[in-house]
């Protein structure tokens, strides 16, 4: 009995496939739906941030030269001559000792060269001249101390952000100091999701014994939307080169990444490989991974574009979809980390009991984490067929195991993928 | 020179004020925008799930007790009668001494009570009665083995999910295999948004010096998004009570959380301690928190409905976001573990040098991630003007110091929070 032609290859190798296809073009996003997403070009600021020298605090603008040396037990006394409201062009100069009173955000009139918060600080009475009021000054400040200069943040005519940065909330911000209300950004990946198997059913329908309904193309849309792709869900596809030819052939045309689900046995795998042959420049370029759950993981491009699939079994397909497909959702969109192991957010953990794992492949294990008082957690592994979703639903993450390691030892502290 | 009354609390106690507020109410939704959601009332399962005992591989069904003590040199040899295919009620039974080929996902047949992998097989002839193939099987099953078993995953009239459920992929998946077209979610947190403050303008004007654009709404309301919140931004309010009690008043009746942001002088601070106050049923909860950069964070409600005063810095705006006010969106939207510390991704990286920190409050430093081969990442801490935005470009993510903690020192393992 034939188990269809194998060849498997190391996660790496398979992710270096993955990494073969080009991110996709650029286009124009209004600020408010750009976070997460990739800086297509470099940003260039048009004009200084901070447009000018303004106070990071509540207190006295001041010459840091009048209260050198100032201390609790040795105050500088200077001359407050004015008040200064948060949107005003200050006019006046501030001469040797002298001080003008001044808010976060303010900006700093001309001879002034730090700020000394309010905090040290007392007002002793009228000034001797009669022209403002005597402000006793408790400590020593350096020039630049409590000022936000001009151009710390942005500098006419540079990069304010380089092509390639992912957008969070803080370069939302950065975007908005300077003016843009629009950024150019690498474009969502479409993902088309098309589900084999003459066993399958629509969630709407009522399974009779030997049908299921269509689980995994509603986890993989999930999925993909948590990366910002754009999933579209092809429906059911029968189960015959024909039919697959055709659904594919209008999913390679739509979308820039086809993932197929659901056929889990070795009839369905062999049709993958062979309609993703069957199409026009087409290639396959990997069948199977040392990936457990996941090996029979199929990889193949049609034009330009990544065609993938996934492993029947509902769990295998999420762990594919956690540790290939997603970082490729992140590659397409520009995210130059997309495939950095170490972004994957961990909680530490320790390892409740041992876990064999046969070498030479990478294995991921259901994790449970269980709270403990003042200790890091405890790590129980959930085991199960990954036909079931019960493992998935009770676990809180994942863990690997080195593809060169033969397990993993009670009392361990691991790294548990929360997803 | 006053500067207002602040009776400075810890998070700890910052943070039951906000658990008392209750989550909102329940609606049906679509299981394509269930992600992250949470749960509302158990689901309960109409069906058992898996539906019938099925196959987890591709194989033999068989009756465990035929194959007792079978080995790779010890082999036990079974007819196979018939193949069944995957979508196929089984009519047949099997015999003592009888086995069929069965596919992953196939149904059991009548007196099969597991199945041996194809990889531990061989066919080895016509069967002696001629009505078969002989198969030879080389490793002992035990009953059970390699089957999904009617209702592992959901049992009819029982709980699949319980209310409180935060809805994964995973989740997800169960829903759509037990039919589940729409669920039940408590309500997204509908946010609003309003900036105070007479130097804000918005981001298409340009700024002349003294004004500067509305950064914080923009960072806030991306902030929202994140955690399935949905902003809306109410402009820029004029800093006078009565603009701000008006635009408050609306606020409230059309939000479920109102965020007034901008304002970081004393001044704005004491506006919006008043706007708070002037409001019908409402009370101040807290003013100030010890929280690095964060203190000077306002805290009331107005009917049952949380209104928050966020300081004006930057990066103090941020750090009360993902400190206090993400948890209690997380909150309002039912996520029984929203103000849970170990949930927040983090990860381990050595601190390339000391940072102090002054007891009795709560710092978090901007960290800056720098890789090493082999090793755990480098943590450089990233200082600078709480009112720039560099520090949190510049930064990878925050570490916490507890505030009983007079700092941190080189070379110590710290957890990164990424944000």
């Amino acid at each position: 009995m034939s188990h269809g032609f194998f060849t498997i290859i190391s996660r790496a190798e398979f992710q270096n496939f993955l990494k073969d296809f080009h991110p996709l073009p650029s286009e124009t996003v209004r600020l408010s739906r750009a976070s997460g997403r990739t800086l297509a070009f470099d940003l260039i600021a048009d004009h200084d941030w901070p447009l000018m020298d303004r106070s990071c605090m509540d207190g006295f603008a001041i010459n840091a030269r009048d209260v050198f040396g100032a201390s609790e037990t040795n105050p500088a006394y200077l001359d407050c001559t004015d008040t200064l409201s948060i949107d005003t062009i200050p006019k006046m100069n501030i001469a040797p000792g002298e001080c003008i009173r001044i808010s976060t955000g303010g900006l700093l009139p001309e001879g002034a060269d730090a700020v000394v918060m309010v905090e040290h600080t007392q007002e002793v009475g009228e000034s001797m001249n009669g022209l403002g009021i005597t402000i006793e000054i408790r400590k020593s400040i350096a020039p630049g101390e409590n000022v936000m200069q001009r151009g710390e943040d942005a500098r006419t005519g540079q990069i304010a952000l380089p092509a390639g940065t992912v957008i969070r909330p803080q370069e939302v911000g950065l975007s908005a100091a300077l003016g843009f209300e629009r950024l150019s950004l690498i474009q969502r990946p479409r993902v088309g999701i098309l589900s084999t198997g003459d066993e399958l059913i629509e969630v709407s329908q009522m399974p009779r014994p030997g049908k299921v309904r269509d689980v995994n193309s509603h986890t993989i849309a999930t999925l993909v939307k948590q990366v910002n792709g754009i999933p579209t869900r092809y429906g059911i596809v029968k189960d015959d080169l024909e039919s697959l030819n055709s659904a594919l052939a209008t999913a390679v045309a739509e979308n820039d990444l086809i993932l197929l689900s659901g056929g889990s046995s070795i009839g369905v795998r062999d049709l993958t490989v062979q309609t993703i042959e069957a199409m026009e420049d087409s290639a396959l370029l990997a069948h199977g991974v040392a990936l457990s759950p996941g090996k029979p993981t199929i990889l193949g491009r049609v034009g330009s574009k990544p065609v993938l699939g996934l492993p029947g079994q509902v769990t295998s397909a999420l762990v594919v979809m956690h540790v290939l497909i997603l970082p490729l959702i992140r590659h397409l969109q520009g995210d130059p980390a997309a495939f950095d192991e170490t972004r994957r957010p961990t909680h530490p953990a320790v390892l409740a009991r041992n876990v064999p794992s046969k070498p030479g492949r990478e294995d991921y294990i259901r994790i449970k984490i269980e709270p403990r008082d003042g200790k890091l957690p405890l790590a129980h592994p959930v085991l199960g067929k990954s036909g079931l979703l019960r493992t998935m639903i009770q676990a809180d993450g994942l863990t690997a195991i080195p593809a060169d390691s033969e397990g993993l030892y009670e009392g361990q502290t691991i790294d548990v993928w929360r997803v």
